[in-house]
């Protein structure tokens, strides 16, 4: 099935990031400058929910697909925006993970 | 992190039961013979549910991920047994990555 | 908390779409004219996933809860117009939650 | 629908504890005492994930529902003996909305 292929890679680079965001959520938690995590708290969890929705939704095909994958780019940007501010291994990874998927994501919405 | 590489296989077995289990139900709701697949729909969305939940909790490293996994045992068995019933080939493919999840999980509850 | 108060209209219209396609959903599954209702099983739960997850957003104040509700009023158009086309009362329900849920959506899109 | 009116409390108790674990959830994240309340928003978010999908579960009277409702107690009650810890109104709201959801949940699990 040829829209399975296309959204192969989208999908994967989803997952990618739901495991970095996650990784970076429950890491900011445990760091002792906690408080200046805040805002990296709050939107790794939004960048895990959309991902994961996002991945969802590609592997059942939803002919929502692209509009749900916009919402995800600009998600994952806020996401990366934030990670990047912060020297934290998780954070750098997380971060790396959205821009990721915001590139993966941008020639799905482009080619659908 | 040790309890992130515990969790690894685990999370991409889940994500594999998403993937297949999604594109089984998508795929049931197209073939003609609709009218016996009627489980099989209901238990390929239980099933990409349940999987897609415990990933994301593995993934955040939840105090609860051994009892989630527990449960993600129990509806991939039955989604997988629904699954192995049906000669589409979406259908086979379900049931082994259903199988394969429950395998994982397994291993993983008996570990944490 | 004034953004809570905002929400919370929209928040309940969210649950009632959830329950009234989530019980359109699992009804279309059990008629004897399945066939004809494919799309209705599809929409109902492309439909409830996104009214869960805006639900669930709006109630944590998230900073996308406006383009989430955008989201949420486009496929729940999409659904309210497949759900009409049935004369089934579960899909009648399932309609009119679905317009509901738009509506309250959009005020709160317009005044956020 | 008679199984679907066993159901109705249920539901709502999780959509209230949904509700009342995320605005602990946001609440939290913008105390001056953040480093106090880490297992608060930890186990706040474990509540509301698992809330949203029992609600979603019961409503589309999944085969499950008993055994979702059983894991829900469980985290319910480990964020609410959390949440009581704390002198926050919202973490008061939120154990109050978690030990009810707890009491409506093994009414159901007992009865289905």
């Amino acid at each position: 099935m040829s829209q399975e292929l296309q959204y192969k890679d989208c999908i994967e680079a989803c997952f990618e990031a739901v495991n970095a965001s996650n990784v970076c959520y429950v890491s900011c938690l445990k760091e002792y400058d906690i408080a200046m995590l805040r805002e990296c708290i709050e939107l790794t969890r939004e960048c895990s929910d959309i991902c994961s929705f996002a991945a969802d939704a590609m592997s059942r095909m939803s002919p929502f697909a692209s509009d749900i994958c916009s919402l995800t780019i600009q998600i994952c940007e806020a996401c990366a925006a934030e990670c990047e501010k912060h020297p934290h291994q998780h954070c750098q990874d997380c971060a790396a993970a959205c821009r990721r998927c915001v590139e993966v994501c941008r020639e799905m919405c482009c080619v659908a």
